[in-house]
């Protein structure tokens, strides 16, 4: 192992690494991790020194709040490589600003902005031949901060730690996605942390998707919870409705999360002149628009497959099918937003960020 | 360390205790923990083999699914001792259903009746010396179940370990509980996991409580998430309203926990020829109560505190102080239920069950 001390990091590397021992071809996502981990420990009421270290299990006592009371907030971004062996990271400051927005509503500290920004370009550095050329290849990355104080009172923790961790990842492209409107369970309520990438919310969507499962649809596009009435977003993407040429998205709010895919497709679609209304899109809107042949096409936006078309849906007993479009704006935003995000076309909102060496 | 197999568990004990380190007058609630746990594995599709311990951390990859998608869920227990060093437990199956409910809502594989019963008197009877005796005085039980699988995908895991861990703790009192009724944030909504013992939940609460901390209050009444107008309970306590002489709860619903202290209040309420009314109960309502005077009592009902007299209220910008009441509710249900956990009196509905030598 190599140590050294790096921008206040100190910094710790493998002998070897187990690439050779990795299957990129039929690699499944979030199940291998690459060499090396980010960390630091939040502790007599400040950060400690940053350290990257091989990758490596946790201790924790049994009484550590996180097992809890589920203290704990994530990010999720990724990292490309272009033509020229060059590595990029996308809007990189806009998920460290949010990590933080999330800590906030979950009574974590907030992460100091230059052991983020240094952590992550150090690690993915270190990681770069992780990252596999070509259409769908990147390294996924996974910052986020756990409750680690051993004690179970129900209130914050003094101790936490910040972690990322990468993992190499394919194509997301599973064949296109079928949901259903959420009309008995929700996702999350006004006041309430749903706007946060707080670890609860997820865990809270695991039983009632398992039910759509059974039904053979994917993913559940969650709906406010009060009436049931509006499209919020699924569970891990913002939703898109195409009706005629114009795109549909609702407003985020302290229900919905602010997603990077998202805005970056507002403003595309902004720059490539198609119309967008950000706004309370209603279920019977949606069903009515299907009816009458105007609606075109429903996309979900997110990190893990930027965007995921969406083939068919159902509303309590009525299901509804949806044309494949010649023209499609998926085809045509996933195109721009990856033309960026593999730096293949000029970045004039400079979303791209190098990994220097 | 010594090792035997009873019951199908494997049990290794200490071969020296820590109690002797331990202050039991000073001792601070869920810090301090016993000199054993309880473990158990779900892998391969089902429940391993059970395993006490000497308390000790766990290992877990950093990956493991708790720390990014809070797929978690607890309980809370006590066992008491008598004047005859006699231990008992309160109402131990209600728990042992209570954590398959809340497991089922989280998608986690519901934990087999022995295992837990079996385990959960094993564990105590090793334990019996940390339990002291005198009012107040109670091991406080933490029965957990954790998503221990490596993987980051969204998806429910596969493995995942369940682990009774035990807290020495003396008498929760702190002097009186002044509370806020919400308005702005929400604990839970329908069709969401309130009703479960979810560890999202909790940290959910954590920062709207830091805020009326601020202002000098230790709690947040929960209101319904639509409209704010209803009373439902607080962090970890449900709540009864006495007005007058009649006391007033919030039906058991998606989004309140069924706690077993409300329950067996209830229940002791009819014993005692108490009038009770379980149905919605209107801010509006008790703010009238506290003007006109009709509102004797507002007092919260947990494990950990059994009965929590609340001092004063506030709503918006109106305060309210609730006056001393000669003929407490809060101290005769307190004593009432004490009575029966502490076997100092009759149990005629058999909720003391006798941890075995
Ligand atoms: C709930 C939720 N909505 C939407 C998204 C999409 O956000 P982004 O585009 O920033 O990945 C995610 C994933 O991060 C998510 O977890
Ligand atoms: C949210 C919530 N409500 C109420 C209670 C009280 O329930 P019990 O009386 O079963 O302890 C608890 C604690 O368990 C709780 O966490």
């Amino acid at each position: 192992m190599n140590n050294a001390i790096i921008n206040n990091m100190e910094i710790t590397t493998v002998n070897e690494s187990k690439i050779n021992s990795v299957d990129f071809e039929s690699i499944a996502f979030g199940r291998e991790f690459t060499d090396h981990m980010f960390s630091c420990d939040f502790k007599d009421g400040k950060w400690q020194t940053p350290k990257i270290t091989p990758y490596q299990p946790l201790t924790l006592d049994p009484s550590a709040r996180v097992f809890h009371y589920g203290q704990a907030v994530f990010e999720g971004m990724k990292a490309f490589k272009d033509d020229m062996d060059d590595v990029w990271l996308f809007r990189p400051e806009d998920n460290f600003n949010r990590i933080n927005i999330s800590a906030k509503r979950l009574a974590i500290p907030e992460f100091p902005k230059e052991y983020f920004l240094n952590g992550l370009s150090a690690l993915i550095d270190l990681e770069r031949d992780w990252i596999k050329k070509g259409e769908g290849n990147a390294l996924y990355i996974r910052p986020f901060v756990i409750a680690t104080e051993p004690a179970i009172s129900a209130s914050p923790a003094n101790e936490f730690k910040f972690m990322i961790i990468c993992s190499p990842v394919k194509s997301y492209y599973k064949g296109k996605v079928s949901v259903v409107f959420a009309q008995d369970y929700s996702r999350s309520a006004n006041g309430g942390v749903g706007f946060a990438k707080a670890a609860g919310n997820y865990a809270a969507q695991f039983y009632p998707t398992s039910l759509v499962q059974k039904e053979g649809y994917q993913q559940i596009i969650w709906t406010d919870a009060n009436t049931h009435e509006y499209l919020e977003e699924a569970g891990t993407m913002n939703i898109f409705f195409r009706v005629n040429d114009t795109l549909l998205t609702a407003p985020t709010s302290d229900r919905i999360l602010d997603g990077i895919t998202r805005k970056s497709i507002i403003q595309l679609a902004k720059d490539n002149n198609v119309a967008v209304e950000v706004r309370p899109v209603s279920v019977k809107e949606i069903k009515e628009a299907a009816k009458n042949g105007s609606l075109k096409e429903i996309f979900g936006s997110g990190t893990a497959a930027a965007v995921s078309p969406i083939s068919d849906f159902k509303h309590g007993e009525e299901t509804f099918k949806l044309e494949e479009q010649e023209d499609s704006y998926a085809t045509f935003f996933k195109k721009k937003l990856t033309d960026i995000q593999y730096n293949r076309t000029e970045d004039k909102h400079a979303w791209r960020v190098k990994v220097e060496k």
